[in-house]
């Protein structure tokens, strides 16, 4: 038996150590960047929201004219197995299907490609440590690269096109910050790498609608915000705005809802966690933990 | 000895059939597209302008800010002995810098991770037929979808961000068209999935210089134009003007020069392929035998 506990993948039918698991260098979905992913987080044990995250997964494989040959069932039974295998009770479980490569050599038609799906599991990934989210994070608008607009490539499809979030990415860790947020093409807040952003204006929450995710998080975030009695609002939201929040936080299917306690040089919430925002981080721990969320990995 | 003919790799050191060539499925190159790539033709047992385009491969592998570990010297040895073992006369070459993994499970610092180098070549690649290119080819303009900006990814970094152009394929396949070229979001003529735009009038080529590669069959190709007597223009290229021309043609390091009949329901020059077009595709294929730009490889 390998040991999978540094994380496993599903390959053509067979579960291996993440380590061993490569696509093809000649695959559209490397050279074309040509796939749709999804993330869905394993806490204690279960999945969560997995039929949410999985309805996203297959609406993105139609979305872009994928066919994987697997039902929603067999893609269940997989990621079941391979969580299983690995024995991680807390990971961050990915399923792509990607488009594979054309049979005809030189062809460039990417209705004949033979597509494929594979899934890998590792251990839970926080995009921001846990100890830096409690006190509230930093965030660097990144100045040299606007967000890939939404009529260039569809945000609302999970995908690999990162160029301009690398691109931010650098910017951010070169002045200190540890991770960076994009602005649209109209200086519109938009997302970051693996997260959505929120500001909080006293008793509505608000975050943008154009050119995003929508992520599933962030669907948690907007119904525990709800639950607690704010409003709330999905819409363009600019940045002469966005400046003027009373808190601001991210949410991220790696690590739920993170407070941000600076934005560039500007500090929100007294450079703090604000306490919306701690709130719901607290909620959303909760909320992993609620029956309702859970689908339940029988282990080995 | 494995069989090379259909395709070699090189991978850690190890030459080896491209159809065992795999990156992780872990890797940034593969998760965040974040790669830096050049292709060189091999055109009758040698590398066609290889300076040309290594000097392109380094400065893109500079602007992304990796690092190989391998010097210049030692890349034209691993792309001549792959080539070499492949035994192919005629190549599409590939030389690949990736992201590669960032050692700190869950870190997002793209200053981290473990850049690394590999390189393949297949059987020599047209992106048009070359029957059908001699008679001119069709062009569909992409209307579900623009160009990815300039200030969003870097378009002269050669790279794998191609979301936009599977659109436009896409749309192009279901019109009954060979290729898709797409517009900016300011309705200038940039680029296609592999290759640059041309548009002839009366005697005077013009071709974009903003939100496009540099190609270096487009640099042929303004160099082929100047030698027979033609003025050349590097400048934005309105739509507007564009459906002006005399005659169209596209660049590409696979195939050349290519005639182009039609864009959309328009004809160019009668629906065939336009006379300087088919000066400069004849132009480019003796050129490719100029020995000024060869490189020739020493085959076992």
């Amino acid at each position: 038996m390998s040991d999978l506990s540094n994380g496993a993948a599903w390959m053509d039918g067979r579960i291996i150590p993440v380590s061993e698991a490569g696509i093809n260098v000649t695959d559209w979905g490397l050279t074309h960047s040509d796939i749709a992913y999804d993330v869905v987080p394993v806490w204690n044990g279960a999945f969560f929201r997995l039929d949410d995250y999985l309805n996203r997964f297959l609406a993105s494989v139609t979305a872009v004219r994928m066919q994987t040959g697997l039902e929603r069932d067999a893609i269940i039974r997989v990621l079941h197995n391979m969580v299983a295998a690995s024995g991680l009770r807390a990971s961050y479980v990915a399923m792509v299907a990607a488009r594979g490569r054309n049979p005809v050599p030189g062809s460039r038609d990417p209705r004949d490609c033979q597509n494929h799906f594979y899934a890998w599991c590792v251990p839970y990934v926080h995009i921001v440590k846990p100890d830096a989210a409690d006190r509230g994070t930093s965030v660097w608008i990144a100045k040299s690269v606007r967000r890939i607009p939404k009529d260039s490539v569809n945000p609302t499809v999970k995908n690999y096109h990162w160029g301009d979030f690398t691109s931010g990415l650098f910017e951010a860790k070169d002045n200190g910050f540890e991770t960076t947020m994009l602005l649209d093409h109209d200086g519109n807040v938009t997302e970051g790498p693996g997260f959505n952003v929120f500001a909080v204006f006293g008793d509505t929450v608000v975050t943008s609608d154009h050119g995003v995710l929508h992520g599933i998080t962030r669907r948690t975030a907007l119904e525990m915000a709800a639950a607690r009695g704010l409003k709330v609002e999905t819409r363009p939201l600019p940045l002469d705005e966005f400046r003027q929040a009373d808190e601001v936080f991210l949410s991220s299917s790696g690590g739920g809802v993170i407070p941000v306690a600076r934005v560039d040089e500007q500090h929100f919430s007294n450079g703090a966690a604000g306490p919306v925002a701690r709130q719901l981080r607290t909620d959303y721990f909760a909320w992993l933990e609620q029956d309702r969320f859970r689908t339940p990995i029988s282990y080995y």
